[in-house]
């Protein structure tokens, strides 16, 4: 069993290349900027990680772990578009740097790459990663498109928002661990308690994400405090406030977010702390966290091989940006 | 052998329904809407058509074909949103209809449906299906790219303009006859023969399209005469002019070009007619429909075989809208 450090090594040294043609450059250079702005590559990382728990990695895994990583890519680009996001990670975003159209058509581009890659996954895997990897496409354009629809309501239920922060994040990380225990083998059982590990913890990981952009140190997160406040984005605290709130504390925050007064965000963060959101949030995240360590704990292998993805877990979890 | 018209009631019997679930309308809604804007599907027909000479359709060539179809209607709203374009076959395009950012959603959703359908293709023809449908997808978007970029310079040569229109439109129907053939157990050389005949009928395609554009009768082809002139885009005629003018009739070009006077189309008819850019035009279509029989007569399979083909592209030829 290898370290997440040892297997992002592994992956970088095939996945940091040029993933286009050099003719088009108009076209493909754009598509090939953005992978140039390095995340974590949790999600690839995580296609190995599970792979290893079963068998060691083969050249499928990178294939399945490439195609992910693509497709995120992909999904960032046209994010950006809707969400007319002028940055990532500090750089410009490609619709930014690249224009509108080029952007949208890099994208499409990036996506048929990420098919080429899962495309190349030998016979007997095949199948069944394309058949994951198209539900799981879908699913995460149903999440984007539920978070534009929740833009326009004035109230969003918990039950929807996690509905929909699991269409739009989780289950790209519950894919990628369940089609790295499928390409090592896996039954089906050990597959769907690597799908539910992933999902829940990506569900902890966006509850963690709310919380630091109101309550996190802005010299850690590198992000301004209260940016979600500031653009009124629907977050698990500000829906625990509006269900837990009073007609009191709901008209205060009606008031706050219909005017965009200088003291918005600290009064937001009062009312946060008033209902107790942040307390909430921290044993709510800690609750799928749990739910996520459980279903790793059912997965009938050997407890020690489960090291790597309990580290990746509690480092997640831990995070202060 | 069936007759276009036979086989194509045949797809429609199976291809007219809903491609998606009936949760989240507000993403699958915009999606099915633009399906209902129904062309001649030449291309899924054109999968039927070349199954059909070397053996019966099965299930694989309605996945083929869907996939393809659906393929063509994701560049379309992709390409709608692109060039803002407010009408499609005289209905409100999807991003008119129901947003850009849900336009640009539903057309990410329709590319996945794509590849749900070409992923039912059986196991023996996948991996051959996946290759071309890649291959060309991406051909797709250089081509739309390399429009885009055409837009940006003075002049554009004649090879660059047949590039990119071969890129843009032909590669698909190409491919749609390739992948028929694959379908039908054709051998490399029958499917290459295909895929120049499909190619080289694109283009002449093509040339047909601009020249209708100028000169064809407005009450047939049901669009302003003139359009791609008052929109100062690069076409055949207008890039056999530049070419064939003298100096006098390129400043005269730049002229009409640069300033919307009243007259403006027909004063560039004129021009196209003193460079008999309408005669070269005519002569451009035949050259590029003769290799595209060239490539069918090379079809080694029974003549008669091929009488629907045949028939298909002559109405493509004198077709006046």
């Amino acid at each position: 069993m290898q370290s997440f450090t040892a297997l992002s090594a592994q992956f970088e040294a095939k996945f940091n290349k040029r993933h286009f043609p050099e003719h088009t450059p108009t076209l493909y250079d754009p598509a090939q900027y953005i992978l140039g702005i390095k995340g974590k590559r949790i999600r690839p990382i995580c296609v190995y990680l599970a792979n290893e728990l079963f068998a060691p990695v083969t050249d499928d895994a990178y294939y399945a772990a490439a195609s992910i990583e693509l497709f995120h890519n992909f999904s960032l680009i046209h994010d950006d578009i809707m969400d007319k996001a002028p940055l990532r990670r500090g750089l410009p975003t490609v619709h930014e740097k690249y224009g509108h159209n080029t952007a949208l058509l890099a994208g499409d581009v990036m996506f048929v790459t990420a098919y080429e890659n899962l495309g190349s996954i030998s016979a007997p895997y095949l199948p069944r990663s394309i058949e994951i990897f198209n539900k799981t496409a879908k699913e995460v354009c149903e999440g984007q498109q539920l978070d534009m629809d929740f833009e326009n309501m004035a109230h969003v239920s918990l039950d929807d928002y996690v509905k929909m922060i699991t269409l739009k994040t989780s289950v790209l990380v519950a894919a990628s661990l369940q089609m790295g225990a499928v390409l090592g083998g896996a039954g089906l059982g050990n597959q769907n308690h690597l799908y539910e590990f992933g999902k829940n913890l990506g569900i902890a990981f966006q509850i963690q994400d709310d919380f630091l952009d109101a309550f996190g140190d802005a010299q850690k997160t590198g992000k301004q405090q209260g940016g979600d406040i500031l653009a009124n984005k629907k977050t698990f605290l500000l829906i625990h406030a509006r269900e837990q709130g009073d007609a009191s504390i709901n008209a205060r925050l009606d008031e706050l977010l219909a005017n965009n007064a200088p003291d918005k965000v600290p009064q937001v963060l009062q009312i946060f702390k008033e209902v107790k959101a942040d307390e909430w949030c921290n044993a709510l995240k800690e609750k799928y966290y749990q739910i996520a360590l459980q279903h790793l704990d059912e997965v009938a292998v050997l407890s020690e091989r489960k090291t790597a993805l309990q580290q990746l877990a509690a480092d997640l979890m831990m995070r202060e940006k």
